[in-house]
C-alpha cells in the first residue's frame, strides 16, 4: 500500500471566485480524488492545519509526499521545511506541482532561486514527452494539450535535472522544462509544471496520468538516516559517532 | 585582475597546537601566500571579522570565494549564508576546502546533508585524476600523493556532481568523490577534499596547482542577478516585475 | 518472466589452465547458475555458435543481454553489433561484465575508446557503494570486499556516468569507478568491474547481488523502436515515414 | 589563433535551385566567412575532396572542426568517421550543425540513433536561452528568432546532453532541445539545430554570434591520445604497454 500525502496552501480556492469554482473542495481534495485507488491510500493536509498538518512521524508513515503552494509559501514554518528536507533526504518521493516551484522545500533541496518567466494570459500549452521510455510517461503520447494554463518560460533557475521527461510549449512562444527529475540523498523529486488554479488543469486525463505514474516512481524502494560516522577503520561499522557540527 | 577572498573560520590555528605550529597566520593566510600573483588579488576574512567580514558589497568586488571551516559552522549568521548563496547564483566563483563539505554555505547551496564518513588517522592518500583534458586538473600527471590526511569516505551525500574530477585513495582503504564540481545558477561550485588542519596540505604543490586552477576556471565569465520577471508577452522584455513571493 | 541471454567470448575457459579450473563450464555457466530462479529465466550464447548465437529474433525474446569477452573482441562480427546496440535503443537492458569494456557493443553504444589502466598483479579490491538507495546496491552494506582482481585504473574514457553506484579501490593504490550506469535511447546499460577469468569473481555472494539486481534494474518497461516519423502538422500521427539517411 | 575546418556535404547547393541561391559557393563559405577574423583561421573540405578533405594530419592542425551534412551522409567513408572520432576523443573540438544529426561521425561518437521528428513546411522558430551564464550563450538576450526553420522535433534520441543551452520552440507547435553540449574522451562536441539549407539561416547574427562562441568553447584546451596502459605499480609511469585488444 502507497501512502501518499496531499499537501496544499488551500487559499485561492477559498477566496478567489474561479478558482472556488474549478475546485470547490480545494486542489487537494481533487488531486486525492483521482490518485485513490486499491493500493493507493491518500491523505490531504494544509496550511490551516495546526502545524501544516506535518509532523516527523506523519512523515514517517508518508511515502510520497505532494506539494501545492502559491502566494504563502512564506507562512510556512522553517521547522516544516526542515522535516521535509529530511524526509526526502531519507528516502521519502516528493512531488511538487506548479507554483510549489517557489514554494521553501522546493527551493531549499534545490539550493537555487527557481526563478522562471511567467504570464497569466491563458495561452494554451503542448507537453512533449523527451524520455518515451521512463515510467513517468507511459500512457502518454507523443504529447499532450491542455487548452488553457499560466505560461511559464526559461531561465528556470534549478540546477541541471538528473533527468528531463518533458519540455511544454506555450501558444505565446515560450518554451519550459515542465517534468524534471531530481535525485536527493536517498529520495527522488518530481516537478511538474501544470496545475494553474483557475484551469481545471487537475481533472484533465493525461495530468492525471502523469501524477500517478509520477507517485509510483518516486516511491522510496529504501529509506533509512543517512549520518557522518566516525569509523575507526574500515572494517568499523558498529562505532558510528555523529559528527558535532 | 581576478579578486579573490579567502575566508577561513581561524580557531584551530590559534587553540591546537599541531595546527598553530603548520599555519601560524591561519590557513587563510597560507591560500592567500599561493594564489596572490600578478593577475590574481587576494583578501582574507575570517570569523573574528564583523559580520564574517562578508556584506554585499564585498561580494560584489569578488570574483572568487574560498571558504574553509570545521567546528564553527553554526556561528556564521544565516544572513551571511544568504549573501554567499545569492552572489554564487549571481555567478561569483566558489571553492570549499576539506571540512567546508559541512558549512552552511555549501549545504545550503546544495540541498543535501552532504554527510561522509571519516576517519582522523593520518592515513596517506592518492588523489586520481578522473578528467585528464578539465581545466582543473591541467600541471597534475595521473595523480597525487599527500603523505597524511585525514580519511572522508563515500557515501558522500551531495546530488550527482556536474563533473567529477578527482577521486581520492586511502591507505586504510576508503575512496572518496574527492574534486566535484557544481554548477547552480550562473555560478560554478567546486569542491576540494584535502586540506585537514593538523598536516601541512596547503604546502603541497599539487594541491596548489589545482586551487589556482580552479579559482581561474570558477571566474565569472558573465553576473547577474536573475529575477522572476512578469512578462505579458514574449517581446515584453521591459516589463519585468518581480513576483512577490 | 525475465529473459536473460548470457554472452561470453569463451575462450580462456578451454585454453588457460587457471581460468579452466576455475570455471570449468565456463564464466556463462556459472553466471546463468546463481541467476537461474523462479522468474528469471536464462540462456547462453557463446563465439563459438553461429553469428555468436544472436539474432534479431534471439534478441526480440531477450529482456537482459550480459556480456564477458576479453581478448577476442574483434571477431564478433559488426552485423551482431548492430543488432545489440538497435536491441539497447529500442529497450533491451544490458550488462556488461569486466573486459567487456573492450568490447565492440560497448564502445558502439557509449561512443568513446573506453581505455583504462591494468594490472594484473592479484591486488584485492574493495567496492564501495556511493548511492545506497539505488535498486543496485541493495543487500550490499557500505562496501565488500574480493581477495583478488585484476586492478583497473583511471582515467576510464567513458562519458559520464548516468549514475556512479560504486568506486573500487586497489590495494595497489588505484582506483577505479567500478559500477556505472549509463541510459541510451530506450535502454539501460550497467557496466560492472569485477570478474576476472583467474579469480573465482562469479562465486562471491556480493558480486551476485550486485548482478542480479542489476538484471532486475535494467530490464525494460517500455519497449519500441524509435523512428525518424516525417509528420505535417503536430497532430499527424499516422503519417511516419523513416527518414532515408 | 585558432585553427578551423568547416566541412560540408556541399550537395543541395549545386543541384537545388534555392539552395543555391542561398548560398551559391556552399554553406561552408557562408560560415568560413563569418567566422574568419584576427585570431580565427579557416580551411574548407566538401565530399568532392579526396578522402572528404579529411587526413590524420589534417585533424591534428585542426583545432574545431564544423559538419554539415544532409542526404549523402553514406558516401563518407567509416575510415573518415574514425579519424574523425578519434581526434575528437583527443581533444579536438566538433560542432554539428542542423542535419549532421544524422552524420556518421555524430552518431558513432554519441552512440544512439540520433532520430528525431521533422516537417519541412518553413514555421517559425523561436530559440530560448535556458543557460544565461554559458560562454556559448553571450551576446544573445532571452531568446532569438528565426523567421523560418525545417520543424525538428522530440523525442531526439540522444544521450542525455551534459549541458542544455538552448530549446527551440516552432510555430507548428513543437519543440526541440536546440543547443546541446556533450564531452567525449578529451573533446568537447556541440550540437546546433538551426542550419536548413533552403532558408538563409546562417546570415542570421544570431546563429553567427552562436557558432562563433561555441567555436571559442569547444577548441581544446588539452589535446592528448589516451591509451590503456599496462603498469606494474601506481609509479610505474614509464612502462606503458598499449592493450592489444
Amino acid at each position: 500500500m502507497l501512502r501518499v500525502l496531499v499537501w496544499n496552501e488551500f487559499y485561492h480556492e477559498q477566496t478567489h471566485e474561479r478558482a472556488k469554482a474549478i475546485y470547490p473542495h480545494g486542489i487537494h481534495r481533487a488531486i486525492a480524488d483521482f490518485l485513490q485507488c486499491d493500493d493507493i491510500q491518500v491523505k490531504t493536509a494544509t496550511l490551516e492545519d495546526e502545524n501544516c498538518g506535518i509532523t516527523k512521524e506523519v512523515l514517517a508513515e508518508t511515502d510520497v509526499l505532494i506539494w501545492w503552494g502559491h502566494v504563502r509559501h512564506n507562512l510556512v514554518p522553517n521547522e516544516v521545511v526542515e522535516l521535509v528536507r529530511d524526509a526526502v533526504l531519507e528516502g521519502m518521493g516528493m512531488i511538487f506541482l506548479h507554483s510549489a516551484h517557489h514554494s521553501k522545500p522546493f527551493k531549499a533541496l534545490l539550493g537555487t532561486s527557481c526563478h522562471l518567466t511567467w504570464r497569466e494570459s491563458g495561452d494554451s500549452e503542448v507537453l512533449w514527452v523527451i524520455e518515451p521510455s521512463h515510467p513517468i510517461t507511459q500512457g502518454i503520447d507523443r504529447y499532450f494539450t491542455l487548452e488553457h494554463e499560466e505560461t511559464y518560460g526559461e531561465p528556470f533557475v534549478i540546477p541541471t535535472p538528473d533527468k528531463l521527461l518533458f519540455i511544454g510549449s506555450f501558444s505565446g512562444g515560450e518554451v519550459f522544462r515542465a517534468g524534471c527529475l531530481f535525485e536527493r540523498g536517498n529520495g527522488k523529486i518530481f516537478y511538474f509544471q501544470p496545475g494553474h488554479e483557475t484551469f481545471p488543469t487537475f481533472y484533465q486525463a493525461p495530468v492525471q496520468t502523469v501524477i500517478r505514474n509520477a507517485v509510483r516512481f518516486v516511491a522510496p524502494t529504501y529509506r533509512a538516516r543517512t549520518g557522518c560516522p566516525h569509523v575507526r577503520k574500515i572494517t568499523d561499522e558498529g562505532d558510528y559517532v555523529l559528527k558535532n557540527h
